[in-house]
């Protein structure tokens, strides 16, 4: 197994896919970056009138004993292999589930098991200054009585939802586990618009630049914001279908009165797709501008050159001329001689302006 | 909450649409430009005899009493979310549609629930001067005995509908509230017509312009029309998808002698989507013109260069010749050299031009 | 109602469409190009045996007198809305149907109703000369003992179905209504083909003229082409879903054997579309043979103008420097000075014309 | 009818599709290029134990003399319009298969009739020197107890065939007439893959005269061979669905144990399909290679223009300040002045060339 | 057969594939690489206790004795046609899959016949330095009882499979010939991963090379790396719907258990097409930016020739003036005149200098 090695930190794309080339399909092996920190594991347990977060040092029975109300292990940092084994055994899940867990380059899908739901999703995050989409892989487990979420690394990024959860009266301490689903799917796609927003304020620095004063580095700039968005494209588009099928009211572990919130965040989904699109055919529209306005300038510059050269380049042969040294040149000694010569210079110059007038040149 | 900044007022396609990031669902903030105005409500009921218009100032029983014809709850401006709220509460109506009406980045659809029908459309309109298209986002509401119609501003945007409601004979006051609704969609699509017509005169200009003298700022107002159609198209092209469940005849609310009427707008809609692609391909045929055009210009500014400077390089070298200083340069002292100097340039120059002329230069 | 306005007659696409925008559905607007001479009625009646064709004056209860056979109201010129009000009166027609009728933008589709089909279609002409397409649009109202057609002007269009109707032996005397219906479409989409045929003839003389001379226009000619097939595709393309109704064998006004005939027509229309794909990317491959040879040509030409300017100005700055006057420049006396000179001229050109032959630039 | 003009000999697209266009739908007219040496008709019989080919030279009854076989009645030529006509009426054939067998402009189909399938393909040469794809047009009506097939000329195409049939333990021999239509069109798909195999050699000569030295001509080759390839994909594309609805078990013309035979003729369309848009891509990609590589030469000629120019522009200047004749010009005469002169004249060489050095303009 | 000319070598797309054109469907031909070595084919046998594996020597009875547990035939080359014919009989495989084994022109496909399911599937490897795509095809037999896997040659592509099946206690060994068939099947998917990565080096290398130093090959070589992803892309875009067929659960060759493992397959094609597509979005970006920033500087270059150009040619022109030999020139004798004239030139080259700085030129 040759992985850590230079080039492969390198690669965004295929990153770390290959590695169990050639293993038993299902086994486990932690594909991530190292995060030096340890995993965080917490058990969230909360009904109507209780709530209670616990940190999970050991990882036992004790978590699948029995509850009135939802069950949350909210794992952060997925390094651990052994931790996502044990929870895995723990909780029944399928091998291949705990492959797409620690593999960070999966697609977006849901799959249905027996006993609960797989929904894997993308949360993202786009660096203004860098023009860069940072993407983490978050893995939701929807049991009957429990749900299991993996983040990539250590980011609170469901600070939010716990928050809610702490209400006393919050909507849901009255619900299940597949409204927590919900919430924790939501709570990622709503930051997909803010990471639209970000692209649309890059997208307008760059318009203006492009109008006001186009630098070296804008025309990268564009070109690098078209990837980020072909590549946003990329990580949304599956999470249409994974909502379909879950609003869609053929699973059991999904309650009629879920749905409709399903469809919201569906709704939502379909709303970030057409914007993406929607921003590259923008940016493309941008590029051609630029291209045409690069072309049009140079046409300009043309132009000024071929004004000046036709101007003076027959003006200067006839100075040259009557540089020339021969001893039998008449003209030469002649008074009307010089301001002859000035006056066909200012015809031909004129001649020619007119020339260019007519052509719309100037 | 951090709207309002400076930055945000500038987006025209995010606007506002994370600004519930991390929030409850459902939960109602008024998301939208802040009118200074208040929110205006009226009250319409009509039935085949009777017809009155009432203002209303306080939101109350009083628009839930039954009446024995068509309730129109008509409110132009949304920046009142607690009278949003109040309506909602009196209706019935699910958190999720009061925040939709609020939310005036939406994109256009038809929702279900059990007691009504939620439809969302938007209302365009185009500024030929600007090249700008302005969107304004319609809610209606269609229950079984009330229609809640919901504009963004105060734009009077439904009198013709409400003129034709006065007509004692109208076929509006012999109709049900689906009808209403589908009058209040219908008045929306027929405006798509004009935003057409406007756009189709702005490309008439352009494509003159372009024609006959090309400004500097031409080539920027058809990319900025492209870029105002494909804003268009992804505002109508879902409003194709919401007729067709309307007319679909699967609905409680909307009766069989309506279908044949949405059938139209549907008619009408999909012509607009037509039209709208047509008028893309349109402008992009017209930016490949223009830039083929710049080609070829260029390419007649190069050939008027390369003429005039290989016809006078050679020529200017030998009159340089002639104007050195050399002692011994037995040439200047034939009496014959300076004609033959005339006669050498003269079938140069002749013979470049009968060249240039074989190669079809000019 | 602002119609007849000068920008308007010059909208292609959009013409007309808005006007009955705000007003009643189904109210009755004649939208068409007002036509000098009156509207053209006339009543053909024919059975097997039977032919009568006769103008109509009066539009009254006569026509719709019982007849043992085919009653046609073929009606020509549209711009007498009064008539096909009464006419849709009597044949008890739906006011939208009228509407569509008269609104000359409408787009090809068939409507089934209780009582008749509604079918309509485009009657095509292409203009060679000026490489315009000319379209008009054609009604027919398919009953169980009636077929009304309506055509824009008064283009006598269908003469030879008239003629093929007074053959006392064709099939059209020993078939119903629904072959009549079905002969009027198949005369509109055979006439396709003949514009086909004149835009491939178009094509093919722009072709020769690009190869051959490529004039100002030829350019221009290219893009209008383009346009007006881009229109074509769009007037034909619906077309496809009509005559697939038509022949799918669920409606009743339509006999299984004349099923067989417009499976025909169908085909018909599947190969125009094609040809009309098909040209669409020749089209797109000519403009784009024409850009690369101007590219290719620019570069020819930017090529002679280096070859030249690299030759000569090294040695014209080399006569420059020994035309110049300093007191002392010893080369000046010498006897080898001037032949030497030379001998560095010619070194110079031929050194570069090799250059030049190695990199294949001439 | 006035077919056979100059004009519409260079028609290759829509040769003589409209010919008919205004005549009774089904009447016969022969639509071919007329072709000198008559119809070629032979009747071939074959069962398990017997075969025979016979001349036909008069179509008559004897051709529908019941057999206990294969009766394969093989019409090469189609230019005898009354010859297409009889043997219609022997076999029942419809008028429409008549008129589509005769046009030899239609579209690869199959359209199932009561008595019989009718099928239409297309034949395909590829002249490699021309690179023109010729297309000839094969119709084959499979009924019960007999097979016709009508090929456009006399090319013996269908001799592989026969001799399979000839040879008395093949396969043929044993099956029925289905079998018999389908060796018929897997001989013609087989054909296809003659077609790409020119093709791409067309291609690899083509992609290396680009690298090596790109003639006039090379890039107008380019053009065409994508052309062809268009019309290519055009012939062969609704041949998959013919082939779908002939294996799809539907007919009672085709006996299972055929199915899978015609599965793997299936599977060699898709093949050809799939080749042809791989072949269609790079050919794009060959012309964009082109393309980019003109506009990177262009740059280089550019640069080398700038250099000399600049170089050699202020230089000149300044032997030409000191070539005046000013009577006062002090530098002039002192003994410096000259040595100075070449001095400054290396150091703007030389610093220009350090600049361009710099900038990585060689 | 001309088969084996030198020509045909080079095909890589249309190899070999009309080889059969003329024959009778079904008959054996081998079409392949000839190969030097013999072909390789072992048999291996296993169940949960047991596991053997011998070389085949002489193919016979002894390969379909009956075994309590899985028989796998591997054979490795493919060059030897009377094997694969004898092996057909053996197990009863129809001729064309025997012929689809052999020519290896097919595409990724999955038929079902009564006795087994035929599978073929693509194997790539990619070669960095070249950067061309190498395919093989492997065809696999699976049958109720046994599997037969040929590839085009001796690669050893299965050594990992083996490996887990020697392991005692490996899930393989529990399952039975469908489980086999997805690890080989699986083996094959994975590999692209490492096809995909290899690509994804390449891309990185070219995009840093065009951003630093774009060397002549550069371009060259992002247009071959476009030509292999399309490549890339059609061999695997089949092996989706080859999949899904796999896991529909239709077959009675595939249990229940097998088919979520095929599930995971199909989410690793799917991935490698996104990615594929992806990628080739990529190259298209990178050769825009590559041909923008040719045009970029060209235009730069155009401006320094044209500043350089516009600034001293008027002035080169002044000194040619007073270089002129005319008897009459008063200004020559003015002791202003020489320091005039530098005036004159100072002020003429300053103005443009300021120009071309407000135009933004530099």
């Amino acid at each position: 197994m040759n992985s850590g090695t230079e080039k492969e930190k390198n690669r965004r794309i295929t990153k770390n896919s290959s590695i169990k080339s050639g293993m038993k399909p299902g086994s486990l092996v932690h594909v991530g970056v190292p995060v030096k920190e340890g995993v965080r594991i917490s058990l969230v347990k909360y009904n109507e009138l209780d709530y209670t977060e616990e940190p999970v040092s050991v990882i036992g029975e004790s978590l699948t004993e029995p509850y009135d109300g939802v069950r949350w292990i909210k794992v952060e940092g997925i390094n651990d292999t052994a931790a996502v084994e044990r929870l895995g055994e723990l909780f029944n899940v399928n091998p291949f589930v705990q492959e797409d867990i620690l593999n960070t380059n999966s697609r977006p899908k849901l799959d249905e098991y027996e006993e609960y739901i797989y929904i894997l999703v993308k949360s993202l995050a786009f660096e203004k200054e860098k023009i860069v989409l940072h993407g983490e892989q978050v893995s939701i487990v929807l049991g009957n009585d429990f749900v299991m979420s993996f983040c990539e690394s250590d980011t609170h990024m469901f600070e939010p939802v716990v928050r809610r959860i702490k209400a006393p009266k919050s909507l849901m301490r009255k619900r299940g586990c597949d409204y927590l689903a919900y919430a924790l799917v939501d709570s990622i796609v709503d930051n997909y618009f803010q990471v639209l927003e970000n692209i649309e304020d890059n997208l307008d620095e760059l318009e203006d630049e492009l109008i006001s004063k186009p630098k070296q580095g804008t025309l990268r700039s564009i070109y690098g914001l078209k990837k980020e968005l072909i590549l946003l494209r990329k990580s949304v588009w599956p999470l249409r279908e994974v909502l379909n099928l879950m609003q869609s009211g053929d699973s059991e572990f999904i309650e009629k009165a879920t749905e409709m919130y399903l469809r919201d965040v569906y709704d939502h989904v379909i709303q970030v797709i057409d914007t993406t699109q929607l921003f590259v055919d923008i940016v493309t529209g941008m590029l051609d501008t630029y291209l045409s306005s690069v072309n049009n300038r140079m046409s300009e510059v043309m132009k000024v050159l071929t004004i000046f050269s036709t101007i003076f380049i027959p003006v200067t042969f006839l100075a040259g001329v009557y540089g020339m040294n021969f001893a039998y040149m008449p003209e030469l000694n002649q008074r009307w001689a010089y301001p002859l010569f000035w006056t066909i210079v200012l015809a031909v110059i004129s001649t020619m302006l007119i020339v260019f007038k007519k052509r719309n040149w100037f």
